[in-house]
């Protein structure tokens, strides 16, 4: 059965911006989902900020394996709950994949739990983005860096927790260098920020750049069961314990007192 | 100069009940503050929910350089408001001790992104926490194990992010672990999370147990001034970069167009 | 193309000691490659301590995409030269499974760094290995927790580096905790260190965990092609430089000084 | 009392080379030591590779809180039974501060378990190390990067473990990045690489550069008392249990049989 991916984008620039609208007349999720598409082992679906529910009803995200998320100049109208729901559905499996200037979306700062913030400048100048750890499944069948042309700069500090790994590191023609590839578990979902994707540029027609998407939904599939119960905290009675047990020591109620919950 | 540490609990449980008023009758807060009050190099003050803003004005963090956080029945009634401005704090760079029942507390699943949910059992069992990390700054003047004779069971999956560092395990009677002592960076902060200290039971006056929090205040003290901008995401124009630029590549804005934000 | 693993054994025991014979009589190593070999997509062969060159010749690890080892009493028997050629094997590619008394064996400690000492007890304990992180390939299709009847205790503090990621946490009847399976990186190779497997004990006839086994030889599976060039530290001329640069600053050799090396 | 650093040198390029000679007259080891000790928390002697034992005496070793090493001509002359003195003595708590081409000496090589190989390039173009993680003890009073005139390049893919922190990022002139500030902890020893200091260039006359290393040498400390069991690996007996056993379960030796060690 294929991995069930599903691209996310606010899709606003494409509506408001001519040059943005003739690099991606399909919109950057139609041409991520184009390219991975393509993929026979990948089933490609998208959702966009101004359909019902951004998208992503309940329904649609226990269909999603890996969940690609693109937005920028919309962050705060994606609503809390559904940032709620998608953080609950990476607890309990799903990847996430986080492009470019979703450092700042709702849902990659609730998982990272840190401000996610960068240095920027958009002059249209060279990235180069260096493969730190060569053999990761995401960097599978690159060569020792990917070269852009033109991208927006991102510049370091990145203020994320310390990654689990880093397979990306790149340097820029202005002077900066950024970790533009990382990788994260919350609960049983993996995370990879990827940072290439300015929507003035024709990042996403890269076949490089279009690689590493392909080899990150790869990476990010967790076969196993969603773990729904993993936001319980289950009583396991005295009785019950492994290794049976009489309760002891003081007690939480004198005698003759309620319960206060 | 001392480390202003400020110690907050919920306080709720010392005002209902009266076993655990008969064990901390200044509160779980004070029973804290007293052990730690008592060192040269800690200066020790309280905060508790009933208080105006919860005790944690904005003036009040800026004064505090390590947050103690005990909390349980009343995790939801912390104000979203103040648990933003904890975690800001954090970020900028004050220390956090996350304390028993907290693991729930708000403050503690935003900075960690995941659910902090464990399994549980109040049977006055055997907790045998053992020293993983013996030369780590928090385990510092320790034996190999501390042995608590009544306390509350915390079972794995504890589902936190994989820790920085592991400093201590536990062992229980009833024949569960759980990994009670995990240290976390965010931003500048440092943050601890240790297990022990059911409110039923006379953990915070153990003077191992003290002892661990009085390392802890010290480990996850940072000197370092408050970075204060950490929420910035600053633009370096093209003329400033470390290495000048001149703007090339497509260009977001065709000619006489109007900026979209 | 199946998965292609070596169980590596010591095979003393099984020579010298009834007790080991008759729970082993084809050898830990066959009990395990007669398990691992019934699965269609793993192809298994095994290797001895007593063959030529330990059997792990370099055709033999360059055949080989996981090894699994077992040893014990014969560590310091193992010739360091065959330890470099199976850790060079590691760093281009090859994954590693370290099993139980494997702690101390030659290869597991030049690739931690560490002591990896630990304390243990024989007495034939029950041992409970905990779930930590349910999700984990690893961990796939197993219930909470593995209970062995009978095993050796091993005990914390077990001085490994930190490791990338904590699956199993041990409980034992005595009253200890240990790390039981933990996860680590080296160059390309994916290492998985698991505790149990005493000789004395039917431990490798515990179906759960022979499927562990099963699961690990599949996530420490790296079909990148082998990473050969990873020891080499090649020069990038000045005008083979991504961005080529004139030399300039001080130079090493004055004028007319030969060359030191 | 002050923290007791020796800086290691294996100064053999400052004898055959003029060049070195005129910018470290005292040695590059001298220079260090130089600046270290006019801190007043600092005791500062030195060591290198010619004296007897390499000047690292298991006396000297005992008196010394953390050790820096800078190599580079003569790795291999450094003996084996030196480096395992020097690795035992970071598992015991002392920090170990590596310098620049030191990626390659023995003892980082021992330490690490994986072949810190880079790519290298000898042009005397920028470095501009970007300190990553703003707050880290390493990084304090330091502006937003150092900028080196002129220093040696090192490229990525620089094989170490995933670092515990990265510290600093280098942006080389000529197109590549580096993670030139990293931290591991091994045993009870903090270790931190710092790469800037090619024997070429006046880096170790930079004020930035050996503000790092005073730093440095104040974060690696371990005031604990030296782990010296960490080696050892006690028998447990099974009446000295936490909680005492009667030992059950198959036995290793049949009734009348000798043991087989």
């Amino acid at each position: 059965m294929p991995i069930r991916v599903t691209i996310w984008n606010e899709n606003r620039h494409e509506q408001k911006n001519a040059l943005v609208r003739r690099l991606y007349p399909e919109g950057i999720h139609g041409a991520i989902a184009a390219a991975l598409g393509a993929e026979t082992d990948l089933s490609v679906s998208t959702a966009t900020l101004d359909e019902p529910e951004h998208g992503l009803t309940e329904a649609k995200l226990r269909e999603t394996d890996v969940l690609f998320w693109w937005g920028h100049m919309a962050h705060g109208e994606v609503s809390d709950e559904i940032v709620a729901r998608v953080q609950r559905r990476v607890w309990e499996g799903m990847g996430l994949v986080v492009l470019h200037s979703a450092h700042f979306s709702k849902i990659f700062r609730v998982l990272m739990g840190t401000p996610c913030s960068l240095k920027w400048r958009e002059a249209g100048e060279v990235e180069r983005l260096w493969v730190i750890n060569r053999n990761h499944p995401i960097a599978q069948g690159l060569p020792e860096f990917i070269e852009i042309e033109h991208e927006e700069m991102y510049g370091e500090p990145f203020t994320i927790p310390e990654p689990m790994e880093t397979v990306f590191i790149s340097w820029f023609e202005g002077g900066e260098v950024f970790r533009s590839g990382v990788t994260f578990q919350r609960g049983a979902g993996r995370i990879f920020y990827f940072r290439p994707g300015h929507e003035a540029y024709p990042t996403y027609h890269n076949a490089q750049v279009l690689h590493v998407l392909k080899n990150a939904a790869r990476w990010a599939y967790n076969p196993a069961p969603a773990w729904t119960s993993i936001n319980d905290a289950p009583n396991v009675p005295h009785d019950k314990a492994p290794v049976p047990l009489q309760v002891k020591g003081p007690r939480l109620h004198d005698d003759g007192e309620a319960g206060y919950r």
